[in-house]
């Protein structure tokens, strides 16, 4: 195994933009475009927690990704990011090649450059820390916290399907007949997809957003709770795709964990009923589905009803990946 | 176990800046003052490679003055960091107390606020990343590879101690008569000082300048090699703690690891002859020992000699945290 440096300048050195001075510096120096905040977000991935032993580029592109996640759920462009990689005696350069080559693929689709970050050996496994930058126009970022009553709740794309996926990395097949099924719910836990192309759609006309990755239900009481709201969710509104469809339909079982399982890395917004219109028209622009689920209401209590009105109740509220060790 | 909002509510909000949104959403959203850059740094620690099962306050505080000690080397005043804390099952809610604590106390020395981040449980140990943000005036960061021919060279505080206390924590005496100077020696390596005093003296007048983290004699090599200059050092001229003194008095094969050991986190800086006094006044005025160890010189070659011009040479480097498991 090359040195550290060496590592660096092979591989990761060529991620990195002008700011970053090569990676040869300890430090990168970004000159901030005038009338713009700089957002900042934090997101770590460990393996045994939020990944098993998967292929390199999909822990680089989710590590990557979850932060994006983040970006785009503020409203921000995103603009760049710092990479901490800790990895096991096992991982070899091979392992590190691949990786980078996942970064490098993804920082083309989402034009983010690298501009600084560390690496080291850790006893054992792989922990990816990345921080990632965007910018939004000053005091433009989308809080969680500013929701009011009367607004329309939305959500980006299909919920559930990580949920669904992890249960097919981990060997169970869903009773689903089709493999492409399977391989669809797979794919959607592997490689996130941050809704970067909403950002902006988001920052202009979303009073209130998050991204969703401890799961739609115990996001949207975080959401609640920060805003001082209430919630009332139609749970049939809420978008599955044709996959998680089927799995629900051969187990209903799975409901609960399509609404509470974690890692959708969906938006979750609250706008206006004037706003809400036009927020569609801005996904459909940017190609990404969005859908309405509920509203905020006064109070605090977030309610999911069925059809008949009657209420669900979930046992677990949000996905704590802290408490649980998802992955043993 | 406390779930992770919990936890992050009750020992890390109470550190975060208002820019954090009290740790509540996604991201932190920061307005850079006009005319100035932001200086980004990454460093990870990890147990087992940069530290033992150390008090959780010593991790603390090592994790983010690394941090600021590049900072300081740039010449940037340190403003805030993110943290991403990823723990073991072993590392209980008492054990995030005293890390937290141990924050609480180095921002109020450093005068830095935490504006963001992430915990996780890991499968072991302890990960802690870093990311440490400070501001020069534009375009104002002091670089590794701009060293001229002709510069003093110079290094902050004394070398060596941190290597040594690594020692003396994996419980050798160092043949040291008086515990005190173990002691020390151990502080040193428990609890680096960055030179955030003289980051001021670095950024108007220094020529390049970087922080020991892999040794002096391979991070010279590596200010070298970015600057494409050579550098002639006078060993007896490198500042040594009494300490450290005695020890390699005591057993003289400890003088290649003062020299290679990592952990200094003291400045080297080059200056022109006529900034290199300015610069050791405005080290006075901060209190920060600052001393000319050698010069800059034309060509590649980095020459340690001894009192008789004789040249010293090193088997490694620079200490490598990637290649070498160093507290196995």
């Amino acid at each position: 195994m090359a040195a550290e440096h060496d590592l660096i300048a092979r591989y990761f050195a060529p991620l990195a933009g002008p700011e970053g001075h090569g990676l040869l510096d300890d430090a990168a120096s970004v000159d901030p475009p005038a009338g713009f905040d700089l957002v900042v977000t934090t997101d770590l991935v460990a393996e045994g927690i939020h990944f098993l032993d998967d292929p390199p580029g999909a822990i680089a592109a989710k590590a990557l990704r979850v932060n994006l996640s983040d970006l785009a759920a503020k409203g921000a462009r995103p603009y760049a990011y710092s990479l901490a990689l800790g990895l096991g005696p096992e991982k070899d350069e091979r392992w590190i090649a691949a990786f980078a080559e996942g970064l490098a693929a993804d920082q083309k689709t989402y034009d983010v450059r690298l501009i600084g970050g560390d690496t080291s050996r850790l006893s054992t496994g792989v922990v990816v820390t990345i921080t990632a930058f965007g910018w939004v126009p000053t005091a433009g970022a989308v809080l969680r916290s500013t929701a009011r009553p009367g607004d329309v709740l939305m959500v980006s794309g299909t919920i559930g399907d990580a949920a669904l996926g992890l249960l097919v990395r981990k060997g169970a097949t869903l009773h689903l007949e089709d493999k492409a099924d399977c391989d669809f719910l797979l794919q959607r836990y592997l490689y996130p997809e941050p809704r970067v192309g909403l950002a902006n759609g988001v920052r202009r006309f979303a009073s209130a957003a998050m991204d969703i990755s401890d799961g739609l239900a115990g996001d949207l009481g975080k959401l609640c709770l920060a805003s001082g709201v209430g919630a009332e969710i139609t749970v049939a509104d809420i978008p599955l795709s044709d996959a998680a469809r089927r799995a629900s339909l051969a187990d209903s079982d799975l409901v609960p964990l399509i609404h509470t399982g974690g890692d959708d890395y969906e938006i979750l917004l609250a706008a206006s009923p004037d706003n809400a219109i036009v927020v569609a028209e801005a996904a459909r622009l940017a190609h990404v589905p969005l859908t309405p689920i509920g509203r905020i209401v006064a109070g605090s209590d977030v309610i999911f009803r069925r059809f008949d009105g009657t209420r669900m109740s979930f046992g677990a509220t949000a996905y704590d990946h802290f408490s649980v060790a998802r992955t043993d």
